[in-house]
């Protein structure tokens, strides 16, 4: 059995707080749980909180926000994108420099303390995976995994769902290539995207509001090994959907 | 806090089961449980198996093929198929008449009773979880919600993720449009597919091999309403990712 188990009670986080020892202090962690933490908190805690008004649009900011939006907003989300992949002013679906293909760059501007501000996606969250997991291990003495996550959009279905932005402690993909179904035939489907179906799992007890649950716990998965959400971005020339 | 707790001991199944019999002999359901059951025992249970020596190839399905797999298998997919959206033969892409955008049109040849035969998608998936859901009343006498869900690759992202090809007694996307955030601003994310993550959340048990444990139960979900997994189907016309 897995259980899906939200951590309440966490305070509203700002920079420079020390997430693991509030996560600690919320959470009754176990032995290879699996902490998955909302991309958002993640940002305020590391930091990557932007104001507007640092921003002065380019030609190409005005072009996108189209008189529909703040085109402050649109120059900070091209500073966030390698790639332009979809336009549909003032919608932009871009590649951000770690190779997450979503809206805005995955840039936030609601529940920020201050309207005048944006969240920006964690500079590398395998990074702020791995150091929310040693800080668990140091505050909690638990050796558990984390995820990062955050919700995206994605062609072909309605709707969002949560994905994995950063991993530790946990392989992100699991390779069925070279196992055997029970007649002993390859399997059609090779790899699964574990992390990704973990992230959506956590999310289901948020019903929706994710910024009042922005920590969940995952308990009972036997998923081990070590890798980072890094993988879990398709190259494009291998990209057959794409 | 949710659970996701596997159903075992279910028998193999073949055409003409009671699927709903079988499900109520080998789970204790509660009322509010969601039933996930995999695609491949639902298409087994309603006779979408069929032979590859019933199909007589095109020269389209010969051509895609390549050499490298059985054109007969590519004339089926191509049956099923409302559109190729990618093609790098002998893989393809295509739009199910069901509007899902998948690998091989959802086709499977793994794990069936016989190597030559092919298991297809049900006609219609809805319509399925319907009926598992009126059988599961009548034979359990337990209100549950029930998904059909199946494995699909996706754009942009390494691996799989399951996600809902059918859906009975559940809101498929959970609306957020209107609703406001704790600052009363409206919220970048305005639909989360539920169905698709509670899909998801059930895999999870299953560790990678889908074939030995078809059935899941995810309990302590609060998502109530009805809907039908073709509200999850993006019309191509508002896709921004396509």
């Amino acid at each position: 059995m897995i259980s899906i188990l939200p951590v309440t009670g966490l305070p509203e986080v700002r920079q420079g707080d020390d997430l693991a020892e509030l996560v600690a202090a919320s959470a009754s962690l176990e032995h290879g749980d699996v902490v998955v933490v909302a991309q958002k908190v993640v940002s305020k805690a590391e930091g990557r909180v932007v104001r507007l008004d640092a921003f002065e649009p380019s030609a190409r900011a005005v072009e996108l926000a189209n008189g529909e939006r703040d085109p402050r907003e649109l120059e900070a989300i091209l500073r966030e994108t390698r790639r332009v992949v979809r336009e549909r002013a003032p919608l932009v679906i871009a590649e951000t420099r770690h190779g997450f293909v979503c809206a805005s760059a995955g840039i936030d501007h609601s529940n920020t303390a201050d309207p005048d501000t944006l969240i920006l996606l964690p500079l590398d969250p395998d990074a702020s995976a791995r150091r929310l997991r040693a800080g668990l291990r140091a505050r909690a003495g638990v050796e558990v995994a984390v995820i990062v996550s955050d919700s995206f959009g994605r062609p072909f279905r309605q709707g969002t769902t949560d994905v994995a932005l950063g991993v530790a402690g946990l392989t992100p993909l699991v390779d069925l290539r070279g196992q055997a179904d029970r007649r002993g035939e390859p399997l059609r489907t090779t790899q699964v995207a574990v992390a990704d179906e973990i992230a959506a799992a956590a999310n289901l007890v948020r019903r929706g509001k994710d910024d009042g649950l922005p920590v969940v716990v995952v308990r009972g998965l036997e998923f081990g090994g070590d890798g980072t959400a890094a993988e879990l971005v398709m190259p494009a020339e291998l990209d057959l959907f794409r």
